[in-house]
């Protein structure tokens, strides 16, 4: 097939070794992909080595590097390797990276991830989070970034079918290998991602959803992204690992606050109240998060403009003072607790701005 | 009457000066209520005395004291001023403290106060919000904590109900005179807290409430409380303005979150973003903020539990891999990526307590 040694040694890793081994991520660190595997092949070491190697023995035995990559051809993967321009760097920052990752759908890869969200959360998610997750998701998709996520139910598929809603770029990380429709009820969705956006992996192809390896693939999620959104997370929510992940490594952590009354949302305040995600409400919160320093300020908030806003503590004291019925400066001093000459200058300065107008028997409100 | 001359110059000054004057504030502080009500009489002093005074004359030709105090015994309430024991010690805090609180009620203000929460928020309250700020004070009252709130529409009457209905303490705090019903549909709520708890004011009887006075209302229970917990608050909410003067006076500032769709929640989801306010999401978080150091601290929450959560993490491995269908050890290492031996020993840890059980074939889930 004419490939390079480093990217076969590398694929056969991805399938000798589970998601995040730290022994495997330790010993391809100190021998290199190809170097580990002649270790392995002869079984050669000190006596801690070897005890490493015999984990790594079992699969040995079934390794068949040739057929993964025929059967990941077969269902249109590609493997991206570091040394590709298309290697998300972020997850170099892990410290077990992944090996290979296996790639469907044609776009670019760290290209993606450089401007990119997680949006992740509740698998039991109710109709407020998928609404908000949903929503978020299209409006950080519409202005360029990419939203990256799960598939599970939930927020997950929110988020994929909000960013696919505004046309933009979406990208599903799985804990099986990348034919594998999980959960099932998804395959329409993956289908859908894997043609307009990207399905990634680090497993090889075959490999089922095992439970661990949820927890391994929080990991790629939240360091191939600027930061990591949480939409609803229950006190035990896997989501809530893919935050604190991201937080470890320095991404912005972000979660929605709900209900106090929903469970759904009680991860989410647990986080924000103690202090591991900033609470933000929109895609434009989200923005002056992860976007590029200076160009994604949110907007200031304020609330609607009321009548008299613009006057001077003073002025404010004697315009309130005022009404339909007509005072004498004597009544609004006694009112405002002004001395005669200062309700007389403050009067001026009122009429001039049309806040009052004097009239037989007084002063009014225009 | 037999009024302390002291009693009676605070009782002027709060008929002469509004609410948070910082001026009668600075000539108080430097002359005494008595020496500074002298002044005023005489008018007499340099330029910029003589320019303050001024502000002051147009009330002192209104001043009736023992019109004022005959008013307040008639509706029933007392004055308290600060050598009293039941002066409540927080307000001292203020630039501007009240010359005298006028009370209705029984209580002892003081004590009160010395295990307090404001609870404030939105007049255009939703039922979310009302639901939460009524549990909060039951829950807090229950515990012999004082809810201090403004007797507005929306939340501040929910606070007030919230306490009665755990028969605990309130206190309502008035931007008018104690003996108006402000607003008039709270007619009954206020006498039945007059009746049960207490109805303050730094204002004389006959007293409207103005608009400024709201503002100045507000330092005073942000300063009365251990802390102000807001359970709604659009984004120009007066409640944020009692927030912010609690976290002026290091009181400690909380709010409730709600979902980000409702314009209720924007000003607290605000506070907590822009680390104004922590986020609270049921008494038990408040007590542990506003409770006496130890007493009160939150119980740790935690999601249900789950099977094997107290297995170690290559137990867990193994106890995922096993299932009905009976796998080899072999098999089992392949799955878990363990050695042969690593898995035996595994699978005998996990059988001790009955997570792992051996049958014709191999091994199952029991």
């Amino acid at each position: 097939m004419g490939i390079a040694p480093e990217v076969w040694a590398r694929v056969a890793w991805s399938r000798l070794a589970e998601p995040g081994d730290l022994e495997a991520a330790q010993l391809v660190r100190d021998h290199g992909h190809v170097g580990a595997l002649a270790l392995l092949r002869h079984c050669s070491g000190g006596a801690a080595l070897t005890k490493i190697l015999a984990r790594f023995r079992p699969r040995w035995q079934t390794l068949h590097v040739a057929g993964d990559l025929v059967n990941a051809a077969k269902v249109g993967a590609r493997i991206i390797v570091p040394n590709d321009p298309q290697w998300p760097t972020g997850v170099n920052d892990l410290a077990a990276p992944p090996h290979v990752l296996w790639v469907r759908g044609s776009a670019d890869l760290r290209a993606a991830c450089e401007r990119s969200v997680a949006i992740v959360g509740a698998r039991a998610a109710t109709m407020y989070g998928e609404k908000i997750a949903s929503r978020i998701a299209h409006d950080v998709a519409a202005r360029g970034v990419s939203v990256v996520s799960g598939a599970a139910y939930g927020i997950d598929a929110a988020a994929h079918r909000g960013a696919l809603s505004a046309d933009g770029s979406t990208i599903a990380v799985l804990a099986c290998s990348v034919e594998r429709a999980y959960p099932a009820g998804h395959r329409d969705l993956l289908e859908t991602i894997a043609a307009r956006g990207l399905v990634v992996s680090e497993l090889p192809p075959g490999c089922a959803p095992l439970r661990h390896r949820f927890l391994e693939r929080n990991r790629l999620i939240a360091t191939m992204t600027r930061g990591t959104l949480v939409v609803e997370a229950g006190l035990r929510s896997g989501s809530r690992n893919t935050a604190r992940t991201a937080g470890e490594h320095l991404r912005v952590v972000m979660a929605v606050p709900g209900p106090v009354t929903s469970p759904s949302s009680a991860g989410c305040h647990a986080m924000i109240r103690d202090e591991q995600a900033m609470l933000v409400t929109d895609a434009d919160e989200v923005m002056e998060l992860i976007g590029r320093m200076g160009e994604d300020a949110a907007p200031q908030r304020r609330g609607p403009d009321r009548p008299g806003d613009e006057l001077e503590p003073d002025e404010r004291r004697v315009f309130d003072a005022l009404g339909a019925r007509p005072r004498t400066v004597e009544e609004l001093a006694v009112i405002t607790c002004l001395s005669h000459a200062q309700v007389g200058a403050l009067l001026g300065r009122l009429s001039l701005r049309r806040r009052a107008e004097r009239v037989s028997g007084g002063w009014i409100r225009p």
